[in-house]
């Protein structure tokens, strides 16, 4: 099986590992998958040849090769960790019950969790000088602020969100992300805890040093 | 096996079926499985008892009772889709590689074509009396056009995404039903279209009779 991951030539977070491609790299890691690197310009990303991949024009595309039979391509953060999370062992329990409930945690990260977080982000990217900023921004706290607090409600004392970590956690760890440099996971300790757990596993590592060294290749080179 | 949804008790959309549940309904009628219905009032979802059921104090919860094992207990209508898909026929197809492509526009709806859909929604009903208002609904609009121009360049002239109707089919549309009302949908004919084929289905007539009709029992209460 050969694996092509699509990412972004130039990530704008700067070498963070903010964007979506940082979940299927963790995914793949935690799986023991290898895998090869495509990369993409902003440019190119909106042109035919990608969006035969992902229709929208966005990174990650994902495409799994195997011997007689026609690739897999898969766009979508969330799919792609859900589909190595199904095909290979660790990501996900056994058993139906449990197994549901993991998944729910992913689509509680991209549904619930993440759309405050990705429009806070996106004010304080591209609406800094207008002058209703602040009060916008006032309003996206907030709704950040819930939403972490009902997460560390649910959570309380424990490690994961369901006994052992899952990609579940993988993904709702992936959004909370997206907040660090805002100073709004300070505000709720055990979230910030939670985050850093994830953020020691190896595999988080290994996903986040391969994203940094492309990133850094990328700047770094001539032209 | 007994499945309970939780609903809302008035739902703000005044019956058009665009509230959460509506997918989930959808879905159970597709799979051809009776549920009943709890309702929660605004304040009831945010305490203790609905919270157990879904953290974030949102709608819908399913709860699935079995004989001789403890009750599952779901939130999230990506999650609740996904799971009814997966346990029942006629959702998703049987082939691995088909069926992890028809997952996959479950969340390309919740997380590509959904953001600006739902943004749009709120600043349409919170934002009208700000002097920005129409600054920033333009630029909603436009964001929700181009997600419509991708989804009609992909579809072309099929009428569903991967072939045969999937989940992910069931979930665009639910997204898309959002736009009713805006005039949005219109300057997209084959999107309309598409739309309009998906509630044709006498599963999805079901599932919209059935909220109709609680939200028109809840309506005309006495007190």
């Amino acid at each position: 099986m050969s694996i092509i991951l699509t990412v972004f030539a130039n990530s704008p977070d700067g070498g963070r590992g903010l964007a979506r491609d940082m979940p299927v790299r963790w995914a793949l890691e935690e799986a023991g998958l290898a895998y090869a690197v495509r990369t993409v310009s902003f440019t190119a990303m909106k042109q035919a040849e990608h969006r035969r991949r992902n229709p929208f024009g966005q990174i990650p595309a994902f495409e799994e090769t195997r011997p007689e039979a026609p690739p897999l391509v898969l766009f979508e953060s969330g799919a792609i960790v859900l589909h190595l999370a199904h095909s290979h062992p660790g990501l996900l329990p056994d058993a139906p019950d449990p197994r549901a409930r993991a998944v729910m945690w992913i689509f509680a990260a991209l549904s619930t969790v993440e759309p405050p977080v990705v429009e806070r982000s996106m004010a304080a990217l591209f609406e800094q000088d207008r002058p209703w900023h602040a009060e916008r921004l006032a309003t996206l706290h907030e709704r950040v602020h819930i939403r972490l607090s009902e997460l560390a409600a649910w959570l309380g004392d424990e490690d994961w969100l369901e006994g052992a970590f899952t990609a579940g956690d993988l993904m709702m760890v992936s959004v909370l992300r997206r907040l660090s440099g805002s100073g709004l996971l300070e505000a709720h300790p055990s979230i910030a805890a939670y985050v850093a757990r994830a953020e020691e596993r190896p595999a988080f590592r290994r996903a986040f040093d391969a994203q940094l060294a492309l990133f850094t290749a990328a700047r770094d080179a001539p032209g």
